[in-house]
């Protein structure tokens, strides 16, 4: 079973990714990416598809031209996970 | 610049999309698809994109897990146009 965070837990966590959103339900952060265009952002869209079947934890996303919209959640946590927080610095480092 | 369809073209060409949805607005089409998991849907995806960038028509799109939701419509024509019609077919077709 994958642990929610608490308050004081995400309260350290979330400065080491400070491109993310925190959402007013603190269940879930978000972050939007640009690219030149289309090919560029599917690139992008393939990696982290690749880095999410690694770790078998998937985003929730959307896709218009050179836009990807990501929300990271952990279902099974009823919200927050180290699941994503570790999903979100490993987009970062892409 | 890319032709708007009229309603008499919609009403001719929508039969032959019957698992498309037209919006209320009718300035667009959806379809959802469902897979057995993220790696199918993301392969689903791959074929799209590469369908999407050939065309030069790209979709707007969304993922979560093993569910895929496209829509189409054609900024240039302020609605739905052939190349929605001919992307959708070849979406039939994969």
């Amino acid at each position: 079973m994958v642990k929610k965070l608490s308050q004081a837990e995400l309260t350290a966590l979330l400065p080491d990714l400070p491109a993310w959103t925190l959402d007013a339900a603190r269940d879930r952060i978000t972050r939007s990416f640009r690219f030149k265009d289309f090919s560029q952002a599917f690139g992008f869209m393939s990696r982290v598809a690749l880095l999410a079947e690694k770790a078998d934890h998937h985003p929730e996303w959307s896709n218009v031209w050179n836009r990807v919209d990501i929300l990271l959640t952990t279902h099974d946590a009823g919200g927050l996970s180290m699941r994503d927080i570790e999903m979100a610095k490993a987009i970062d480092a892409l």
